[in-house]
């Protein structure tokens, strides 16, 4: 599916308000937002607890160990974007580290989203510049061939097509097509609203069962009850 | 094996005493108190790191990818209970988030085991609602098919019948059974006052191979030493 | 490839100089600064994050569910030492805990790389013992099989020979052969320097395009920019 | 939940006719027959294809790298038993081979479960002794420590009672509780002869969504046809 | 990503020729014409050796353990097209059978690639309807929530847009995307072409060294021959 | 541990007549010989079922995705080489098809170990060429950095010395470090003459038990046998 050895400076980004309002809804309600859809594969995991981001995806395909991409990639990091890279073959090695790190900062962008290893992550922690992979390893990577720059990948599972908004936390990584984004926001803040209260129902002792009203549904299905 | 769309009301739990007092010693100590059985596989891991809790077990059994029991369970929790969840497929889905945290919490949940995903670590941690679990996940679950409650249920490929003793702490998760709890508990308890001795013998640079006398055991089975 | 039932009392150690200032450096360096080779697989993971240690290899060749081993190994420490503990088949036991860990400390072991599972990691924590290993287990093991000691092994991927050099951090595991640690050293202190001047320019937002003079290189491949 | 160093010699086998009889429907009518329940880990293979058997189990529990048991058991196995081999924890060696296999089938048993590894697959094929396994691995065991005979085990994430009967074939393994082996054979025999006349319907074109009736209930659900 | 709910009846397919004449080069050939990409992960497998067939996708999108969509995309099948079913979280239940395969036989279609789990893989063997999977497994699934039909999905990694060409054998899974069809046909009967000669040249013993006149850049590049 | 950019050209290998012999004993039969150890791990897997091969190793190192040497080590193939082909990170890609095969075939290879993936199995298959590796893919592989040919390599988890003897089978491989090639043909020629009468008493019936003297150290160790 992918085009090599291109690289596509104009992108269409959801605009700021919505790309970085998501945040505040970590992965988990945005996914249910969704419809439970968007979510890329669980064994993607954060260096480091507590970080919750959303903002435009730019994207960039890699190569296994070879990371040549990641400087072209980082010239079209705009303040907000989230950098989401995808492999052409499962690959552990570390293809980013400090240096890079302080590079994409330097640029503006929030995180990075990577479907391999990265290194240096004590360093990268006490930066304050999260990163969701797949492995943590030393090992580093050649620049030697060419792959591209925002064109649409599948990192993790998921497709993620540039200007998409992306939210990461503890839970995991969202990618919500920009089409959908502003009603994924509005989905979001209403069901987060109604979870608020339902939480104070909860937290007194009442039952999802009658909150929920699902006792007549588990009978219907034929729920048995034995003392 | 399993019975399914039933709900047992009436359980025999270990009494608080036993189910209680096995926390202090932690999984390890406790599994070899068994004899070294009872571990649930380690790819079972905790959300956040420091939990060491020990209570009965009340177990749920539900489908891949539907959560519609863990409503159900919650009704069944007695204060000092620790919820065992299985599956009868493999799945990662995050069946289990703050809200249904804050009902167990309620009703007196120490912690949930289960062997899919959990979400909403972050709010789980503040909560000091302690999970182990077979992945962090924001995918979120359907309700639409009948599992059932408080059947025997293997867990991780342990068998875990409810009221049984669960211990988990950062090591693991045990299940003691309940008939024998009692026993475990002095096992431990003896096992805990010899290995305080022994750990200040050996802080002083005394050698295993002398404080448990295994040299001649060693020479016996042909170890040779080369300078 | 292994000899079975022998203990090797003298090892050469590459010099305590060398061998303390590579964990200076951390693994990703120093695996760098070998050329990109050395490095441990990356299943291997601290049991805590932050320790940055290195030392010489005291290695120890072990056999599945049984730690007699640990305790003839633990004779030979010698003050900055690191054990290496190979297997000769996949395991994940909890083959150390607490003890052997106040054992290995009173001998001035520096940590533990262990290619299967380690337990009491809340204690190894409080007591500063890092850890790094392929799992976490309670499963204890037990003692009726002869392993090696000080024999080369194979650890997570890697040959380790008796005191090479091990430098670890949170990014993984390296081994420095003793006949390479002095060279080594010295590329890693170069490409440390090197590293600084480059991390102050690249967070003033030039680029590693600009930086690494990329550009041609990448135009030379074919590389297409499309507005 | 295990008691070691027994072996129980009375067990209570299901009657042969339905033990024997249940082979003919296969693991995937079986185990819709029951419910959708009782299937073991789909990770565990056969060493060959073709192979479709039922018979009743008898159960043994192993220790990692340690095949004494298997030795044990052989003398409990009667004509139509299959052996269930279940681990104290996770384990790939090479526990059976042909040595093994000529003596399990001397004694009348019809192959091995065994969630951990096999050896010998060749001259296994050759001697038509069906095997389903965790893994094929050349590495042998030792005989040091005591397991269980005839004991309930988990084997591959699923409970095994002495007595049970088991079907296996290329599709997986099912275990199929003594006190429902009775109806879930009428079952899968009016399971399978629904299923021919659906073989023949849906071979002349005939789709499912009328064949089941299925096009209102999608409608329900809200499914839209897009031309 | 993916809108839910929605089956597209009209999709753009591939001419046939093409399609068709795809097959005869393999998934390897066509990976390197494509520039290799497009390949589908390696963890899918075919359930017997030997097939080799391209054609046009139809996709569908399933949930976990529910293959209720699997009825409604068999009506959407052409004679010539591959069945490509990707899920919306990991899954390994069995969701197609001999039953599903006669009518998706009968409809034309030649082969399903499945991000999942199939069953009744001795009867799909002797139905000569081959398919690739991620596992192999007896469990059943339920039929209770809407997926979609020809929308591009993600299949094992690779973005699979409806109409697309698959081409699949015992070396993996190549998605070729409509627009490059016909110029990967070209390419790949263009690289096949070469190969014949290639390989008579190797089979008389020329070294690849010469064949491609690696040395002098292997010289370049520093190779050193000891003696 | 590794030096790149080498070639050894000159190599002691066993001689053949022991190299050759050891193919008849097959792999779980030479590892018993060594004293369990020297295999390879159980991950590693024949392309097709049935051969049974021994011969002297030839080495090479390779870099994730990048199989330039293996047309370096074609050339330094003799008749009754196997090529052990070992990775300096994990990498599932297809570094190896029917040309290289053609190739190796015609220098006198009897087979492949490859730590990752190979294509064209299916005329690999008919060729008689076989190979035991990690995984099958269609990916290819570029030709951009130098690795070593015939230096000490970790394959699988082991280490394999230029001109060691592989053993390889169905049930995996051996490898047999050179000083130790003739005793272990001994020992397994001892072992095997053993196996036979074993076997005939075992097919009448006669237990292990027995046949080993079993029973007393059973009963020492505390095994209790109930009715």
């Amino acid at each position: 599916m992918y085009e090599l050895g291109v690289v596509h400076r104009t992108i269409t980004r959801v605009e700021s308000a919505v790309a970085d309002g998501l945040a505040q809804f970590g992965s988990a309600t945005v996914h249910e937002a969704m419809g439970r859809v968007g979510l890329l594969q669980p064994y993607m995991r954060p260096i480091y607890v507590g970080a919750q981001i959303s903002g435009t995806a730019v994207t960039v395909l890699l190569h296994p160990g070879d990371n040549w991409m990641m400087h072209v990639v980082a010239e079209q990091i705009q303040p907000g974007d989230i950098v989401v890279a995808a492999m052409t073959a499962p690959c552990t090695d570390g293809y980013f580290g400090d240096l890079l790190a302080t590079s994409f900062q330097a640029r503006g962008a929030r995180g990075l989203i990577i479907d391999a290893g990265v290194r240096d992550v004590k360093t990268l922690t006490a930066m304050h510049f999260p990163v969701w992979s797949k492995a943590i390893s030393s090992k580093g990577t050649i620049k030697a061939t060419l792959g591209s720059v925002n064109i649409p990948v599948v990192c993790a599972g998921m497709l993620v097509t540039p200007g998409d908004v992306i939210v990461a936390d503890d839970d995991g990584i969202v990618c919500v097509p920009a089409a959908r984004a502003a009603a994924t926001w509005a989905a979001a803040a209403q069901r987060e609203a109604n979870e608020t209260a339902k939480r104070e129902l909860l937290a007194t002792g009442v039952l999802g069962l009658d909150m929920y009203k699902m006792r007549e549904g588990l009978a219907h299905a034929g729920l048995r009850y034995i003392d």
